[in-house]
């Protein structure tokens, strides 16, 4: 992991995502307009099937799609989701899963981004599990807690 | 809650979705065509403001969406999350949140759902903090094991 | 048609939407947080099979959905569409289509509606063919030409 | 424009729907897994502000996505929209839109795509006004009448 200001701030707001902790996920790479997300398999995470749980995907993901947009913005702001979509394109098998969230467009009020998770497993090629559309919102938090 | 067949049908199921444990979320009901899940608030689920994090949000209400659909599919059916969509209308903050799930139609291979995810707090109204529409996809459990 | 102000208001940003009288659609009911549009079949708005394309109803969905949206903005107010979904719940077929629009909560900034676009034709039920969720912006135009 | 079997394939589709003829959008390339639709400006797509109508920009993606998964189907089959939310980015200016829809996968039963549109216009960089992410249904015609 880079220690530039630009993850530093990223990885702030990360730590205090308790969600995120619960799950097990973790801050893997901080860019501008690009941030990815890792989130190991455990059983916490799964579904009925054993797959890793749509929900879990999606809040790795919509979190990338977050911080990507968050890069992009002037410095003490914050992100909020305004919505997202999600296609779950194969069954989430793998040991760990990447979300790759990308900055498609950041507006002064209005951001979208898009992210892809990928599902990683010794042996296999990365197989693509899902895609998210996103849009968020900058908002200017009037406590002093950026991101 | 009751322990009508339809019930029991979608709480074997839930009770084997590890994650929905994980975020401390409980069935609440079960009726043809509609399924409610419950969240209560803990720090395990919050994001960086404090409030419960959109991804929390959005595993309950895929879940609600998914076995609302599944209660009018065939027996033995499974039920899968194509993709779903969710706006965040106000910042997730109560006691509990009640993931409200309700089947708008349910063809042979693919459903579609929409579910209100509603906050309860002591002494206020409850709040719509967030809406989903979702699709789903019915899939025949070769080994047995359905929902 | 009713000629209250609040339907003044919409028909007149309705009456300069040119893409909507290419598809024969017309403004049907006003009401606060509500409205309809018309869509009557024409060979002009089918798709491949004979349908009506998703395009078509997408289009008078979204409208719906704004102007929903629109009439619960302060006067002088014009609505843009940030995003929207939309589920083809069955084939659009029929003589005529009814989308409404339903304003889910409007806030400064954002708005969240939800339409349904349903068919009629004679001697038949009515049947729901499409489900729309969407995002829209509330703007305010500079040059006074509002909606 | 090509003359290759997958180009008379798609073509021979995009013919029979009228909604694209009404709108003026012609198909513009057809490659494995990528179709492209191009639609000229025209008063006849406008909204309310003067900008394309984002149901006429919803249009073109929606064919572009599932003429792109139709690419990688079995001969025969014919593709329905499922469902699909696009992001306007931008207000749709200028003299002519190019939707690039892209298919992400392409299942038995299920596939997904994603489009983005763009705009041109002489002596401007081209402007990306909006993405769509969508999912398609394989279905097979009884008809013969494909695509």
């Amino acid at each position: 992991m880079s220690s530039t200001p630009l993850h530093a701030r990223v990885a702030d707001s990360f730590g205090r995502q308790k969600l995120l902790s619960t799950l097990g996920a973790r801050l893997l790479r901080v860019a501008d307009g690009e941030v990815e997300i890792e989130l190991p398999w455990s059983e916490a995470i799964q579904q009925q099937h054993g797959f890793a749980h749509a929900g879990a995907i999606a809040a790795v993901a919509d979190s990338a799609c977050g911080y990507a947009c968050l890069t992009r913005m002037p410095h003490g702001s914050a992100v909020l989701s305004v919505e997202f979509k999600v296609n779950l394109l194969a069954p989430a098998v793998g040991e760990r899963f990447v979300a790759r969230g990308r900055a498609v467009r950041v507006g002064r009020t209005i951001a979208v981004a898009s992210a892809e998770v990928v599902a990683h497993s010794v042996g296999k090629p990365e197989a693509c599990v899902a895609l998210m559309q996103a849009t968020m919102m900058r908002v200017d938090p009037r406590n002093g807690a950026a991101g």
